[in-house]
């Protein structure tokens, strides 16, 4: 069997899975076969040229017709075109993997999973940093207990391409568009990263504190204008878990000579761990028993995912995260499987975020139930 | 002129501060000349055998007697023991040396200070991590604009000795005695290190959540027992700066593998900074216009007080940053000078972690004014 | 046009560049089209399975067929194989690209690079770390004076994977198969990149002293049976260049817990370079009037072959190397240009390589020239 | 008892090992008492001064006088200073603490040894880095064979100071006074720490290919002349270790960017270390079945004389290792027992240190019986 993919999105998120997609019969040689069908866009020049470049059959500018069309559809549009066309898809039956965060606002991620729910199709959200092999080390050491009772999380997203005030508006910076800044584009990375890692062990997040803050409120737009900047360029919270575990977290898009640094550290009564996305072969590694931080290259043979890809040491990338995921996602098409992180997931995430937005604007902290 | 010195406690503080007088005369030959006149304590004879090693000249049991009988008072006791004899040296004129926090309180903080702008003689708070060659320099690269607009600052203080559930009772973990505890004792550094640092650039702290966990609700005690813990094992804070800066605070002693881990990160609009204690001859730098953080040694002879030790790369101890500061006391002291950081500086920082702990127990972001 | 080319291998090195190939369509859109015609091999049924994975046309045990049939030549079966079909494409007039190193001993080095020169065609040998960014990146400094007058230079290569003497007798430790070692595999690289960065400045080695050691004099065989190891495990040298600097160098394979830890660091009169592949995508730079080294990442859209790739700190892999070195070497194919590094180049690393071996052997320094 | 010492030398190292014994009591109160009794120089001025500042008792320009009135000599003059006044001291029983390296020749440092071995009393060459807690504690790795059969070492001794080429002449810069340049400066320290780390397991070095090098010819004096620079800038070598194991070396004063970078490396058939004396309170460590190389602080109280310091994190100098070595030598004293390192070992590494020069002279690999 063939997959017919339909993918919403042709430019940094489109050219991410469409060569993941690609990629996938040379290093994952039972994954299913997948045909890059048909790429959704509005501009039809750009949207044909990066059909070309990208390896799909043909373009459209509906995406309705689309969703007719396909095994599965990739939506990865800006946030805000994530609601309607994920919930059209689901209620056609077609699986659906729709870029991070889920949604705009908790309520329509609530109506998101609600559609997977009653879909009952194969349905991700693509948190791609579940993915890392080092990541997958990290959660089998938790899981296998090697850390013992979770204390202490702490995790940050630190880039700073919008220090300079004269970086120029875009959809990310507007509120409609994008429901938040640098807590949803950022923070939701590293909130999923925290459900994904400990959550079994210390439970979900009850309770935070949150703050954001915007830096620079207007910006200027390509016609010379300036536009408002109505999201965050930072947010910081602390956090509860449901086991007891305490959480810090925070992200910007203002740390000067940060340029992708997702750092996330976990500490328990065991043992502890530290990643960085910057050197994502890297997992640093306190046993029980042992005397400092373990620097682990994690690209040994039975590391999760290597044995497709090189010898020890021989590093992978950024991108490498995302051909695991769609081997998954895909996979689970074919097979009418379950994926995970799920739409549940994305919901699961954006309820933390609307709790770090609530809890700034009423100065209190918010309680998750 | 020689000054005659009095010390309360002889324990680690004690041993810290009497070997870094010890050091003066060889390595800071313009440091006043000091003696070691009396050393005050309870139990007389590990007093007598501390004085021995120490290097005092005598040894009493009444704080009193001691403040009578000397030029300067250092009070190196446990955190409840500072407010009441700071105070009584303060009243009779006698220069006053108080470890970190100030006290367990801020109404006390706040007794003391007052104290000590009355007297009008130097008085000092002992934050000593203002006096590592790194962190001074560190300054005067904010003091000089190097880092622009300050936008984030981050710092946490990471020990894993309490991690342990057997770990025995002592006074930190006693409110009555302590104050609280990781937040008091490492915060206090912490929030004292954010002043410091970008106090003139950022302002003052003017807002914070706050978040205390105690992991450990009892512990033995060497009669067999157990007792209660009522301080905190771990604090987490945002916080807001007069500036617009905002802040992210953390200490804990249940970091596994983590020993004296105290990290300030500082991110402005033209450069930024990270330091760690456990490297403390390092600063990482980020300049305008360079494309990644410089790792500085710290230890050429034009850095501070580097021109009294040794040549470049010959790297200095965590005890060193207590000769400098005996060095800046003592020779405030011998000049009827000013010493920084002042009882002023101890209480500011005490109304932050007061601030943290109200915050705590409310759920509300409290302000500072 | 479509280039048809011929691949003889396809274990480690035969994926590595069938995927390069594969995704220069999508990441270099000026990139020759290709057609992966035919591959070659001994074992006809591993043979078509890998031309199904890898994507080629058709397969032939034959290399002489298949050398008649493309339009260039892709040698990266053992060390062994390199000459003879090397030298018969070339004879044909088909530009060939060959791994590296060269070939097993100096002699036949030269007769390749002979062929090649009179043959008048694109000539590779395969050295992928010249395609490193950061690599690039570290020769654009040192080429615009960045480093100054070179003084040092210090290359090693370290992995442990015959650290265990269980570890099975395979082609690479037979010198009539693959000529040396540590020496001619890891070595090679190391030779190699030393010309690159530092061979504008400091000109060629003139002079080395070297040294070879073998751990583990013989290995068990599949049959049961052991087999005798006839190459270095380990080499080490010092050198001198012609323009006045040293160099140190060593490979091992016996290096416990180095996986692929490639390493170059150069200093000169003015700044200095480090390098290690196992953190690819970083450079540590040590410029004039900074006080340390700077960590960039090189990962930015004006550094080399990043903006076909992706934003700033979404890192790169080892396989990305194989990428832009088969851009540029099909990009000469098609065009009839110049491709670096060439035979002479191979050569040139070979005949350093046999100084070594022949000091070791002799106990005196030799004279390259 | 209390000891008296004479000390000839009162810069640098005088002052190192002054401090170093004026610390002993607070620190090490089961030292032997020392009285610092007699300072010998040349410049009466500078020498009363020094005296005053390091705490001695007197001065006098004649070493021969000192000699007979102390328990002890301390030789930390110029290298062409250790053989005379050494064997004199020798010769009048005096225990005598010489300055590294041992001499300036080879046939010196045996004279040296052969007075050391006739008096009987203790005498030690001043190779302070092994008295690093981390060497230490490495050297306990070893010695429990941690590590395994030794296969490689690798030291490195990395200064600027000399990269300028108008930085001035110094006695240390003329073969007569010195003996050599950074072969003895500094390859002196990680020749005997190569001997002391793995002397056990893998025996003496046993053959060597030297390279000297001298990057700057003459440097300018104080009277505004230029004095010839007649010893190396830098050396490198290579080695065998009886046991078989291979090792690399290098030292130079040119490395522009690393000030006092000393940096051993030694690879086991089981485990493996690294050490930077940049970072002297860590040790990295490659354990039997762990993944990757732990950063451990040693700074616990079971570490080597950490119990006799502060609490663990709280991080020791570079200054430090000379009150260790201090004490274990004037405790030798006392007891009239041994010391090591002895005399015997210095004339070792000076063996090893005229055997690179001598194959640098020849071109030829020179073999130590």
């Amino acid at each position: 069997m063939t997959l017919d993919i339909g993918v919403l999105g042709y430019r940094f998120m489109g050219k991410a899975h469409s060569n993941a997609i690609a990629r996938l019969p040379m290093f994952f040689p039972d994954a299913p076969e997948v045909n890059r069908e048909v790429l959704v866009g509005r501009d039809e020049e750009a949207l044909s040229n990066a059909a070309d470049r990208l390896g799909f059959s043909r373009t459209t500018t509906d995406p309705s017709e689309a969703i007719e069309s396909v095994d599965a559809f990739y939506n990865l549009g800006p946030n805000f075109v994530h609601p309607e066309y994920s919930i059209e898809a689901l209620e056609a039956g077609v699986p659906v993997f729709c870029e991070k965060p889920l949604a705009p606002t908790v309520g329509e991620a609530e109506e998101m999973a609600e559609a997977a729910r009653e879909a009952g199709v194969p349905n991700g959200c693509a948190f791609n940093y579940r993915f890392v092999p080092a990541i997958r080390y990290a959660k089998s050491l938790i899981e296998s207990d090697e850390l013992g009772e979770i204390h202490h999380v702490r995790g940050r997203y630190l880039q700073d391409w919008l220090v300079d005030p004269e970086a120029p508006w875009a959809w990310r910076l507007d509120e409609e568009l994008a429901g938040s800044g640098a807590l949803g584009d950022l923070g939701a990375h590293t909130i999923d990263l925290a459900r994904f890692l400990v959550g079994g062990e210390a439970g979900e997040i009850s309770e935070v504190s949150g703050q954001l803050r915007t830096f620079t409120d207007e910006r200027p737009t390509e016609d010379g204008e300036t536009r408002e900047v109505t999201v965050d360029d930072a947010y910081l919270a602390t956090a509860q878990f449901e086991g007891g575990a305490v959480g810090s977290f925070e992200a910007t898009r203002n740390a000067t000579g940060h340029k992708n640094d997702h750092t996330i550290e976990i500490e328990g009564s065991k043992g502890s761990l530290k990643f960085s996305l910057e050197r994502l072969n890297e997992l640093e590694v306190l046993r029980e028993g042992s005397r400092g931080f373990e620097t682990v290259l994690v690209t040994d043979p039975d590391d999760p995912y290597i044995e497709h890809w090189w010898p020890p040491g021989h590093v992978i990338g950024w991108e490498h995260t995302f051909v695991h995921e769609n081997y998954e996602f895909l996979s689970a098409v074919a097979e009418a499987g379950e994926f995970e992180p799920s739409f549940e997931d994305g919901l699961a995430t954006q309820r933390v975020l609307a709790a770090i937005q609530e809890s700034d604007a009423s100065g209190e902290r918010v309680s998750l139930d």
